[in-house]
């Protein structure tokens, strides 16, 4: 029997650290509910103006909920991640942070859009004279497990265990395998997205989101965050996708690519030339994340209807 | 009235020069089918075995057929490219060729496979024994004009003036809009692709494919390929993409983006924050081509859905 745990807004940390004590320990298979704040850490309301962000402290953004510790979880096991539900507040911000996103050198003026989310029809207006709406597809921007290695690693970057991985294909349905490196896999959460395309800016907000937390000791191919997806959330198909993560663009695509292949060959014993030959053909090469620097997070993702074989990726 | 054009599959060339004579002078608006010979320019047919790899002369790959003069072409103007159909042979190739592609160092043995294509059930078997089928998504690798620059540049790497864009997106129904460095344009076309995924390696196949050329005096904004595509292309929706092309990846994504911003601004009057928090809300990000050194190709494609307000940016 599986049970259900919540994990309050209070109960949030800015390093991805392993010596932070747990705030539960649940069982593998349980269900855990978290309160976040959107990723200002509630400095930005529906209330603020431009004039907010020269006063933003860099230092509380991008705050994680949790760790939470599951019994039974040990280095080099693999924490699958099921997204159950994600509940968004009924407003959201975006905002061009000076010196903060891809183009930053172009736009060097700040800029904050509060936005009303449309929760009952889905949507929220981008302009609505122009008839241009945003489809509300709510996902976690960072979910991810201490490192191994001691010390105190910013919350901001994205890293090998997850955190910000800013992937919108992590919507309610999908699932998130996570390496785990340390005792309990010390998971958290947060940094919620209604909306956001490729890249990772997005609309921010406050979200309640639900996981089903399951330690997986038979992946140990899993060596950075891989997900499975369902329709619709990518081209209306079920998709399985790895990612690579470097602070070099090219370094982040070529172990996204390897990743699948490794996948390939140890879950469908296919030859890994073969393996690499399917990936050219068939994959989707996407950039989840380039704006979290120093590291990029790319994406390779293969259509499962190619996989529906003897064997599926699909647990 | 149009007329309808064809080139056969002698009339090639193998580097982007603007002193090649065209092979024929067109209006705008007319319509051309080409012939045109697999990517390895015959080396490669269906009876190949990995030896043939062996003894390719690099020097004749990726031929283009053409160029096309089109009568009122002049630089700064656009060329408007609607693929109008795009047929195959009944196989095709994929190779690992030592020294190419993205994981080129981790396999340095040469691999050859080639495919059936049964273009009635639209399909090809990558492993019938698994279950594992590749749909056919046919679309020319290569489409260009010639660089308003003298000399002669090779046809593997992209341009900013098109050439290897190895986008799958351009299929039948897709409009590739292309700036014009020279005068009559000088369109070329080739490299037949019975299907890819992102990335840029392919099941290569000759092709027979008609396209019609239009000059457009109404898009100054065009400065690298930006495309429109149909459903169900990508995503089971219409598209609006734009490319960034260069040797560094992260320049040639911050291209992509700027580029769309710059047609934001200039089809829908839209200021230019909202419209680069537009793209990073809505868009998606995609690596078209990391193979064909030293250019990468990204595209940031917005969906039309969002775009259609009173005007839009499709022709």
């Amino acid at each position: 029997m599986s049970s259900i745990h919540s994990v309050n807004r209070s109960h949030t940390h800015l390093a991805w650290d392993n010596s932070i004590p747990p705030v539960i320990r649940i069982e593998s298979g349980d269900t855990v509910s978290f309160s976040c704040l959107d990723a200002s850490n509630g400095q930005i309301t529906k209330e603020s103006t431009v004039a907010t962000l020269s006063s933003l402290v860099f230092g509380q953004l991008d705050q994680v909920s949790g760790p939470v510790y599951v019994n039974g979880a040990l280095p080099g096991d693999t924490l699958q991640v099921d997204v159950i539900s994600v509940e968004t507040a009924d407003w959201g911000w975006t905002g061009l942070i000076p010196g903060f996103g891809l183009l930053s050198d172009e736009f060097p003026e700040p800029a904050l859009k509060i936005w009303a989310l449309d929760k009952e029809a889905g949507f929220a207006w981008f302009d609505k004279e122009r008839g241009i709406k945003i489809p509300l597809r709510p996902f976690p921007g960072e979910m991810g497990v201490a490192p191994g290695k001691n010390g105190a690693f910013s919350t901001i970057p994205p890293y090998n265990t997850g955190g910000n991985l800013d992937t919108r294909q992590l919507g309610v349905g999908s699932t998130l395998y996570l390496p785990i490196e340390v005792e309990g896999a010390l998971f958290s959460i947060g940094d919620g997205h209604a909306a956001q395309g490729d890249g990772g800016t997005a609309i921010e907000t406050p979200m309640e989101v639900t996981v089903r937390l399951t330690v997986r000791k038979d992946r140990p191919f899993t060596k950075t965050p891989h997900f499975h997806t369902v329709r619709p959330n990518v081209n209306n198909e079920e998709h399985y996708g790895t990612t690579g993560i470097d602070s070099d663009i090219r370094e982040a695509t070529r172990s996204a690519v390897r990743n699948m292949i490794n996948v390939l060959e140890a879950e469908f014993q296919m030859d890994r030339v073969a393996a690499y030959m399917l990936c050219s053909v068939a994959g989707d090469l996407r950039m989840h994340e380039v704006v979290d620097m120093p590291n990029y997070v790319i994406g390779m993702m293969l259509p499962q209807s190619l996989l529906r074989g003897p064997t599926s990726i699909n647990a």
